[in-house]
C-alpha cells in the first residue's frame, strides 16, 4: 500500500528561486492529504503532477503565511475547475474566518462542500479516523497556535505467501479475502487457517509532520519511533539564539529530538533562505543523528517499507 | 526617463505553469509601482529581479484571487526583509480587512508604515500625483467592483540640443536647468532662450491598464490615444457568449475597444487557462488593431518613445 510524500516547498518565511514556502502531499493508498499550503502550492502541484482534483484534505499547521497563504488560490481554482467532491480542511478556527471574508468580498459561493474541521492547539486529537488510517495532531511550540500531524496506519493488508497459496491451489477470487485476514476453506470442508497462508505481519507505519516549532522535548511522546519524522530546521547551528527567539529550532536540535524520540528516519525542511545550500544543515544534523535527509521539493519520499 | 512595464504575470484566475496570475511592475524615473498582485509575485519579482525593497506603490485592481493573493506574501517578506520605507497599498476597501486579518492573526506588527488608499469604484479619482507624474482610477464594469489605472506624465524633461549647446560653450553644471526649461545666460549676461538650447518638445507619455472588464465603451473616454492600453482579453472569439457572462473580454474586444480610443499600441492579456498557446488569440486582435502584443511574463515593455 503506498504511503508517500510529495514534497512541494520547504521554505521558511521567505522564498528563494526553487525554493517554496511549505507544502506536502502525502498519498495513503490514492488518499491524498495536502500537509500545509504556502504561496504557490497550486503551481507547485502543477509542476510535480499532483492532481489537485485528488486532494481530499488539507491540513493547515498554524496561521503564518508560509503555511496556508496557497489555500485561498487553491479552493478558487478546484471551483472554477468544476469541482463537486467535498473537501475537508482542518487549521486553526480563525483559518475559517480568512477563507469566509475571501470567499464573500469575491461574490464566491463554492461549488463543492468545504466542512471545515477546527483544531484545537492545546490538546493532541484525533482528527481523521477511518478503517486503517488515523491521523491526530501534535501540540508544538511555536509564537502562534500551531499543530503538527502524526499519520499512522491502523492495519494493513496481509501479504501473501505464494508458495503456501499454491500448495492448496486457492483461486484467485479468493485472495483479497486472505490479505485481510480470513481463513481458507477448501472443496472439502479443510481450514486453513490464516497465518499459514501470509507472511510474517508488516510493520504499521507512521509519519509525524512538526512544524514550526521551538526545541520541545514534550513533543517526544507523540513521535516516538516514527518510521519518518518530518522537523522543522529553520536554522543552522550557529543561529541558534535566533532559532530560540523565533521559537525555531535548529538542524542539531531537529536531529536531537529525532535520537531521543528514537525514529527511524529524519527529514528536515523549513530553512531560512538565508542557506542557499542545505549541505552544512544535513551536516549538522547527521553530527547527531545519521539517518537524516533533506526535504526537496520534487521529491518522492516513502514511510516505512512498503 | 524610464516608463517601463515588466510583466510579472498575466493568467487568468488558474495558472499554468510559466502562466502566473496578473502582476506588472511599472518603473517611471526609478519610481516603482506594482499593478495587481495575483498568487506568487514574490516569486516572480526572485525570478526577473525586480526588487521588491524599491516598490513603493502597489495598487490592486480589485478582491478576485487572481489579483491580489500575492499581496500579503509580500507584505510579511517585505517585513522580514527589514523594510523601514513606507508602502502605499491602493484598493478596494475591504482589501485592508483582508490584510488586517491576516496580520492579527499571524501576530505580525510590520515594522515599515502601510498607507492604505481606499479606492472608490464608482467614479474615477486622482490616486497619485507629483510633479510629473499623475495616476487616476478607471472604473470597469466586473462582476465585483473593480477599477482600471491610468498612469500620465505630467511633464517631461527636456532633450538638449547638443549643437546649440557646444555652440554657446555651456557648462555641464547647468544642463540639468536648461533641460527643466531655464533660459541660460553667458558670462557677458546675454540671454539664450531656453527653446533655442532644447529639441522640440515630446509628448507626454501615458498608460491604461484594464482588467478585469466586459467589453464596455465608457471606458473610452478615460483611455482615449494612449500610448499603450492593456486591456484583458481572457477569450478567443469563439467563447464570446462565455466572456459576456462572466464579465470578460475577447482578445477582439479588447482590439475594438483599442481602435475606438485611437491608443497607440495594446498589450492584452489574463489569458484564459484554456489556451496553451496564445497565437490564436493574438491573431484575433490583429484582425482589428494591428499594433496589439501579447503580456508575456519575464518581458520588458516601453509605454511610448523613450
Amino acid at each position: 500500500m503506498t504511503f508517500e510524500l510529495t514534497i512541494l516547498g520547504s521554505s521558511s518565511a521567505t522564498p528563494l528561486i526553487n525554493r517554496h514556502p511549505s507544502a506536502q502531499v502525502l498519498n495513503y493508498h490514492e488518499r491524498f492529504f495536502l500537509i500545509d499550503c504556502g504561496e504557490g502550492t497550486q503551481m507547485q502541484m502543477l509542476q510535480y503532477k499532483v492532481k489537485m482534483s485528488k486532494i481530499q484534505h488539507i491540513l493547515i499547521s498554524h496561521l503564518h503565511g508560509d503555511h496556508y497563504l496557497g489555500l485561498m488560490g487553491l479552493l478558487f481554482t478546484m471551483h472554477l475547475n468544476g469541482r463537486l467532491d467535498e473537501l475537508h480542511v482542518y487549521g486553526q478556527p480563525e483559518l475559517m474566518d480568512i477563507i469566509d471574508l475571501q470567499l464573500k468580498l469575491s461574490n464566491t459561493i463554492l461549488r463543492f462542500t468545504l466542512i471545515f474541521h477546527p483544531v484545537q492547539h492545546y490538546r493532541s486529537v484525533v482528527i481523521y479516523d477511518d478503517d486503517d488510517f488515523q491521523i491526530s495532531t501534535i501540540i508544538l511550540n511555536h509564537r502562534i497556535p500551531c499543530t503538527g500531524f502524526l499519520f499512522r496506519e491502523k492495519m494493513r493488508m496481509h501479504k501473501l505467501n505464494m508458495d503456501e497459496v499454491a500448495k492448496y491451489d486457492i483461486p484467485v477470487s479468493k485472495l483479497n479475502r486472505i490479505k485481510a485476514g480470513e481463513d481458507f476453506t477448501d472443496a472439502d470442508g479443510n481450514i486453513i487457517k490464516n497465518e499459514k497462508l501470509i507472511l510474517p505481519p508488516q510493520q504499521l507505519r507512521s509519519y509525524a509532520y512538526c512544524s514550526d516549532t521551538i526545541y520541545d522535548e514534550e513533543i517526544i511522546p507523540y513521535i516516538k519511533g516514527v518510521d519518518l519524522l518530518y522537523h522543522e530546521a529553520t536554522f543552522g547551528d550557529e543561529m541558534k539564539e535566533r532559532a530560540q527567539a523565533t521559537f525555531h529550532s535548529t538542524a542539531k536540535q531537529a536531529a536531537t529530538i529525532a535520537r531521543k524520540a528514537e525514529v527511524k528516519r529524519l527529514m528536515i525542511g523549513h530553512f531560512s533562505a538565508r542557506y542557499k545550500e542545505l549541505q552544512t544543515l544535513l551536516d549538522e544534523a547527521q553530527t547527531v543523528f545519521e539517518n537524516t535527509e533533506l526535504a526537496i521539493e520534487g521529491n518522492l519520499v516513502q514511510v516505512g517499507e512498503c
